[in-house]
């Protein structure tokens, strides 16, 4: 991190405004010098915190100028009041900056249902507003953790029309999640010319690539947000729909989301190891998916992995309750090149030795062909520890 | 148990037969002295184990007289072997009790993937058949225990036509259990006659309000087998889908298995509580067991719960991602009859002792209404604490 997570025209800060607790970085500030073309992927759970459904209305015209997240208190179930404390303190902001409140996002993530105070907000804004910086973006990381053992960056660039964009990125988030359409918290900043529309195309087409193909419990938060902002100020031709770079920066842009959505796995709560599960062959990519999604969330495929043990039987059995429809008798099933399993038979205590070394790994894969279509997807998931359950045993109290 | 777990004309039997482990119980046999109306449910996961896919096959004809069970291999992913293997086996039942091979029902349970060898059960057959007994159904119970911790059993006895009628049942499961027809493995044995049809029809209505109920972990097994065999020796009228009694001893079926379904739960791998995830006022039952379905899953609610933490957040969390439609703002939420949620907004620190002391018991039910509609079902789920990662991280190895 350092002065790589710097680009032109964004400056960050964070204080510690004890929201919740004391003496730890909690309250964190994004600012654009121009207003920005802004996208947002939001979480698909019904129950939606203030902040998210906020944010939702804001960016319907496709611009924002500030960012300020809070990682004490979700802000979700919190009613009418919920609400008008999200306006109130995304108001602190926007006095505080001298720019209008619709361009002003609020984010949060913390615990559920519990109000927040506005007196700690107030208090703290002067000193975050005079602290922002371009070297800030680090302090923010690490301000928007709550179960995080490490902060979550990650720094791109790429040619558009001649010129050298940047994208810096942000995210945090180890439990409560299996995002859909977004993970915990997730900001993305550029100084690319984007065209609105060709921006929020591209975040959903990332987003679908990268936050949401990952799961640590198989919870989606009330409170997934990723955010991607675009202040042009690298000067280079506008990226719209037709635009010749188009490809090359969404290419840069899955790439950067990919890899702090991978990030947030090998940080999964508890979590020791990152596996990824790709299924081939299978009816349709959208079945390779849900199969991947199934085993990737099994918590007897994940203890089986925290145990290095390589019981495919386990893996074989989320298969056959996923929905999907195959051929059992001509499943093969491989962890790393290691393969297990050819025709939906074991191969037997000669691989068994080289499939538990893979397992010994910090990283493998397990590889699942169907041998009935042409569908491919992958899914990225963590181990299930006994740190797992100490943490989620004792998270809130 | 013991004497207690009897029921006219059927005897049983265990021994150690070495078929994976040495010197435990793994073979066992329920023969009934006279041929009896029988009917099964099984696992709904595509991949159903040998055993399963041929005593689907045996049942067509609603007549089953024997019932053998190995609880060291699962015969699960065994191809044309494992089916050859599951016929072999079950032929050796046939001439060592002098009846036909089709009325032999074969069930298995333990590792997936692996061959059975016959010759522990050729070696082991003269012995277990010698022992059958009328006490010996306690042996059974006892020796189709994988990782179970205790043996389940239950018994029932009702009036139909004038005759008591008595209804027996033993259970195995603690582990890959969100059984969907079934559960790993349960026999019922009554000396009730019955007509086929209705013996099916009663099974599949109790299985739905039992076993189709429970989840430890959300797996769910290739050989979830539920076998219900009625020998009619109680001499009463043949229950059939006009019998006046039919519904009475539908009743005591269904609170025969749930007792057994709730057995498995309490001793789920690692399990210290019990609890009943009630949700009432939603748009449809199905809606209601499906929002149920999702939180009993949830391994944030269910860490919470062994934390002994009335962390409402994650359910409303859970809530909110279960697919059904709601209004987040018009949820109660309640730990037995201490409501911590009120339209959707907490009450704060005033109800949160009390919630913690429901929260201490062995048992307590968390009822969620949604106030949309009258549609109602419940789950039953477990905690989930350190030991189940214990127990999985090194279950096979």
């Amino acid at each position: 991190m350092g002065d790589d997570l710097q680009v032109q025209g964004f400056v960050g800060a964070a204080v510690a405004a004890h929201i919740r607790k004391k003496d730890r970085l909690d309250l964190a500030l994004i600012y654009s010098e121009v207003p920005a073309v802004a996208a947002g992927v939001f979480t698909t759970s019904l129950v939606k915190a203030a902040p998210v459904r906020l944010g939702m209305e804001r960016l319907r015209d496709g611009r924002a100028q500030a960012i300020m997240i809070n990682s004490g208190i979700a802000n979700a179930c919190t009613g009418a009041e919920g609400m008008r404390l999200a306006r109130a303190t995304g108001k602190m902001v926007a006095d505080g900056l001298g720019i209008a409140e619709e361009l002003v996002q609020v984010s949060s993530t913390g615990v559920i249902g519990e109000q927040l105070r506005p007196e700690p907000f107030a208090a703290a804004m002067p000193g975050l507003v005079g602290k922002l910086s371009a070297a800030g973006l680090a302090d923010v990381a690490r301000a928007i953790m709550t179960t995080d053992l490490v902060p979550k960056t990650a720094v791109r660039t790429v040619a558009v029309g001649g010129r050298e964009v940047k994208l810096v990125g942000v995210a945090k988030g180890s439990g409560m999640i299996m995002p859909n359409m977004a993970t915990m918290l997730g900001f993305v900043l550029t100084d690319a010319a984007v065209a609105p529309d060709a921006l929020a195309g591209m975040l959903k087409t990332a987003a679908d690539c990268s936050f949401n193909r990952i799961t640590v419990d198989g919870d989606t938060s009330t409170n997934d947000t990723v955010l991607l902002l675009a202040n042009g100020l690298a000067g280079n031709p506008v990226i719209d729909a037709a635009a010749p770079d188009k490809a090359a920066f969404q290419a840069v842009l899955n790439d950067l989301m990919r890899d702090l959505a991978l990030q947030i796995v090998r940080d999964g709560e508890g979590a020791t190891k990152l596996i990824t599960i790709r299924v081939t062959g299978a009816a349709s990519d959208e079945a390779a998916v849900a199969a991947a999604r199934t085993i990737a969330n099994s918590n007897l495929v994940k203890t089986a992995f925290f145990g290095e043990d390589a019981n495919w039987g386990r893996i074989i059995a989320a298969l056959g309750r996923s929905g999907i429809d195959f051929d059992a008798e001509r499943v093969d099933i491989a962890f790393d090149d290691v393969r297990m399993v050819a025709s939906g038979l074991g191969q037997g205590a000669a691989v068994e030795s080289r499939a538990t070394a893979v397992l010994k790994q910090k990283e493998f894969s397990v590889n699942i062909d169907l041998h009935c279509g042409n569908g491919c997807g992958e899914m990225y998931t963590c181990d299930f520890s006994l740190d797992y359950v100490k943490i989620n045993a004792d998270y809130r109290s």
